[in-house]
């Protein structure tokens, strides 16, 4: 596994049982479970007490790619940095690793959002160096 | 599996492969989501339009009673009724069938809640009447 | 909604409380998981019996766009048909209306693959023209 | 929040935007995949490696009562103990805090089982004394 890159946020999780399926390994609909979890640090930016009522992103899109088999009996790191900030969007890409193998990478488009208006709004100042503080090179994510 | 009382509501449902588990059956933890699944038709007379900003009910207890392991591959058919009615809180009744194979029974304890005041209320006479149409005898729920 | 053309399989489904999230809407993590329900079609054609044990498929890579809000209280329809056939490996196309509304747009790269010796191998003949019997226009994907 | 007893297991989660619902709390049933994760430690009693394909548990029932309602935005903190020895199965009898509030308190029965033949097999000695020494009394599971 590459080592750290100071921007990147880690986060690590352990697998429950739910987490597999039937052929033995982690489903795949959970990648973007975790991937999700570890985002909160990105939302964090936004909505420093993570209350959902004050919630002002929503997602775009997101793109997974599995690259190994993942286990239920050992620790998931997740890899999260920033990789693209545009004027009221931006791009979140992340990588999942276990016992030192990437398992998967993934890009999600989020967009800072007004809920009651329900439209895009700008990212302000703020925040958008926060983002840029986190900025990386996703040819890090490598195993 | 025993003919259905006409008193129960009944739903189906098709597994997906992220229900399944390492050990190659259905997960113990899916059934409680599937059992909330059919419980939509009680919520229903408490909430006609089935709308979240509207709705009046809390859980205080779930049971589940594991039967049979279940497969991914054939439909599940879940039977749900009510088992007891207090002054704002109600059991409702569960049985899940696979193959015509009973597979789970479950008892929910539900509460008419106030989510402004936070505080348990009495079930409206016309909704406690529509739940006194679905009273089941829970002997009902073999193989 | 745009009219369903003949070579897309259909499946619909109705979202559970759990599949919504603090926003009020369905969470983005469910979608995943419905177009994995609604490939079942897709994977039948591979395992006609959809025994896990015979299972001969893996993804190698899940894109999801967000179109529109999605909500608790209304069936979900799923559309799926192919995009592309490789020698082992194809594109599913899928796509997810709620409402006569377009609310998600998803891509899925499988490869038929050998869980024992752990390759991919070449997708059979039969199974062949079946996928390009499925072959659809993903611009039909509208609203 | 009580002091936890010496005999108790502890695991902590944060929970994900995908575990709330539309009340904006924590969806009820997401308590019982949490439960599923902190039995691994008794689990792992039984398979120390943790490997799906050596698993002897399944499981017979499972209560969650649900005592307060929980939120996105703080860790939560389950403590796990036996309470019950029987011959082939045992009870497991757990408590989840958030902010030193009692959440939920649950209770699982596992029977020691041969997938192969699918029968209950008694538990071995060596085991059983490793269950004692986590042996709890529920009582202490208070706010």
């Amino acid at each position: 596994m590459a080592d750290k890159e100071p921007a990147m946020f880690t986060r690590s999780l352990n697998p429950t049982f739910s987490d597999t399926d039937a052929l033995g390994h982690i489903n795949n609909t959970r990648i973007p479970v975790w991937f999700e979890f570890a985002r909160n640090d990105v939302c964090q930016l936004f909505t420093p007490d993570l209350d959902p009522r004050k919630w002002v992103l929503i997602l775009a899109r997101i793109e997974v790619d599995y690259r190994a088999e993942l286990y239920f009996n050992a620790p998931i790191e997740i890899r999260t940095g920033v990789s693209r900030i545009g004027s009221s969007s931006f791009t979140v890409s992340q990588a999942l690793y276990q016992n030192g193998t990437l398992g998967a990478v993934g890009k999600t488009v989020m967009i800072h959002y007004d809920h009651q208006v329900k439209r895009a709004k700008p990212i302000p100042d703020g925040v958008r160096s926060e983002l840029e503080s986190h900025l990386i090179d996703t040819a890090a994510f490598v195993s």
